[in-house]
């Protein structure tokens, strides 16, 4: 048995980045860049109009000739003389003749002429070629995630593919003979398999959502050569259940006898303990509790990491936000306890039910606090750590 | 024009929620419940061993012999007498005679009997019938928002089949002759057309993954008839562009022509004032501005409240923190600022680069700071409101 803390650097030093990919632009959102990105043009590619307007030459003139138009998506490049202006509108090209424009709303205007009252600046209303980036100027250094924004500024520097890290495939392993499928008859003796959709639910919250889901009968010959394709098939696989002491639990002698190497089983927490992490080649095996609640805690405190660190996230884990303790806690386990809780921008409220086979209070929690294996009182006001899973 | 309060009361008042459909429980991470939802069954169904131990009847006794077992999806209900013990596993049916269970870790044993230094209390490591929840009981009340967990427990009650609020149907429309589709050549005057991609991928963050994407040529005609059979098919339309107040600006038009009503025009903000929006019956109609950055802004302030609306969630707005500021700002506009930002546990940092037209601190920043249009300087150091967008 090892502590949570070592248990985490484990994790992390076996949770190496998967390989690259080309993909389109618009279906990478939540990806991580795995090169950085060059400008393959100037952003704005020329001058442009940042108001619907008027272009002329700065001067001490007041009136000026409309001698022309220049829409968005334009290019006539119209000499002007000093009396002489444009109409031109937001985003438009400004001649090369013309360095300042004015906004409609500062002139009087007929058909033929407009006059100005208040000059603009020289240089006014003006957005210069590559103000916002140069071409092969740094557009993203590798490692970044691409966001809503960034899929934007890639598009509009034209660039419709890039090399990120791919996502891993996952399959989960089911094992359990008490288990029946949701929607058939639950008879005697028997519960319900909710641990498969809870986790392909929590995977699609990290936009994993090619899972494959494996049933397999509690016995070892079972369970031995059901695991053989999947550990070949798949970067991360998540059993569930099948791993606690009990005679009847064969999860682990299947994994060894298939050759995964044992990083460490058992860690000193409530809820979530029997848990067992290995390796084969690059493949990660998270064997998790069978119970619905500690499950799910693994999946927040071990899974999430090693995934967003193959995806090449630097932020591999949950962040830690620290709020004031609505009650006290205590804690004469010596273990780790991770707390279904309920914070808002201040304070944080421990729910009732922290069974490990409970799933209610998990269900309306967005949030769990940590309370280390050491601590063994926490105040009513006191801070602490919350992992926030909303 | 009017004020950013009185748009977001708007927009609030026009987004009711969408009708609702019968969903399965393991498609259904994301939706909002539309049904109060009572347990089909009591969980745990059956008196359940909490963990692999032995089951006896409790009394001052020692010593018990072993005489039958009881593993997960068992149901042999082994009548016991008082000198005698099943060997039983986590989850396992607990026989009505026994009243106790001991973890294995604490007994003696040999394959036929057992020795207990330290008995447990009577009733202990027992979860009793309906200890979880009771058949009948509430699971969920309406208007629950279906997370991992809320999946796991639903599922661990057997029930495969909810009721939820739809997802809007959503469709962007783009306007814009200086236009260009990203991979094609840039021609003098153009720009990459971005805003479709971006909005596409802002959607999918809250869960909206069908969205059609239209193109139409920057004139009235083409516009309106592009709009009529747009505003039938969609219960909510973001148009890109062609709204500001330039004589090649048509959306607007085009819009009343087909029936939309105009529920404001231009809000005192920036960047994102030129926006307008409006109805037709139930479809909403958001035309933002062009320019990206305002683009993104107004999806995050008013398109993610009204589609979460929409969908039946109680928090429809981003949530509001509270940070330090590291830098001052000045507001001589007389309107309400949405600065791009990055914030972290204690301070936000006002990112350099707020232009309209400029994507690159948006594709950097986690969370969009509100200056109020009344207050004209905030000191470092001084408190200011966040909106997170990561």
């Amino acid at each position: 048995m090892i502590e949570v803390q070592e248990a985490l650097e484990i994790v992390a030093a076996n949770s190496s980045n998967l390989s690259t990919q080309k993909l389109a632009v618009k279906k990478a959102l939540g990806y991580v860049l795995a090169e950085t990105i060059y400008s393959p043009i100037a952003m704005p590619p020329f001058r442009q109009s940042a108001m619907d307007g008027y272009a002329f030459i700065h001067s001490e003139r007041h009136q000026f000739d409309i001698v022309g138009i220049s829409q968005a998506g334009d290019h006539a490049n119209i000499k002007l003389k000093e009396n002489e202006a444009i109409r031109i509108f937001t985003g438009a090209y400004v001649p090369d003749s013309a360095d300042t424009v004015i906004m409609q709303e500062h002139v009087m205007a007929n058909e033929n002429s407009i006059l100005i009252a208040k000059k603009p600046e020289p240089f006014a209303n003006i957005r210069n070629k590559g103000e916002q980036i140069n071409i092969e100027e740094v557009v993203f250094e590798a490692n970044t995630v691409i966001t809503p924004a960034a899929i934007g500024f890639l598009a509009c520097l034209g660039i419709t593919e890039i090399t990120v890290y791919k996502k891993p495939k996952v399959a989960i392993l089911v094992t359990g003979n008490e288990l029946v499928k949701p929607g058939k008859k639950l008879s005697k003796g028997k519960i319900y398999e909710s641990n498969s959709v809870m986790l392909e639910a929590a995977l699609q919250t990290i936009g994993i959502n090619k899972i494959k889901i494996h049933r397999v009968k509690d016995n070892l010959k079972a369970t031995k050569n059901a695991l053989k394709s999947i550990l070949e098939e798949n970067d991360v696989v998540l059993i569930s259940g099948g791993i606690s002491v009990g005679d009847y639990d064969f999860v682990k002698e299947a994994l060894l006898k298939n050759g995964v190497k044992e990083l460490f089983y058992k860690i000193n927490q409530k809820p979530g303990k029997p848990m067992f992490f290995g390796a084969k080649k690059d493949t990660l095996v998270f064997a998790l509790p069978g119970n619905p609640a500690s499950s799910l805690t693994n999946f927040y405190i071990y899974v999430f990491p090693a995934i967003r660190n193959r995806m090449g996230f630097s932020n591999t884990h949950l962040p830690k936000i620290v709020r004031k303790l609505n009650s006290s806690i205590e804690n004469k386990t010596g273990k780790t306890l991770f707390l279904k809780a309920l914070y808002d921008e201040k304070n944080v409220t421990i729910l009732e039910g922290q069974s490990s086979a409970m799933l209610n209070s998990f269900a309306i929690a967005n949030g769990l606090v940590i309370v280390p294996q050491e601590v063994e009182n926490i105040k009513k006001g006191q801070l602490v750590t919350v992992l926030p899973i909303d």
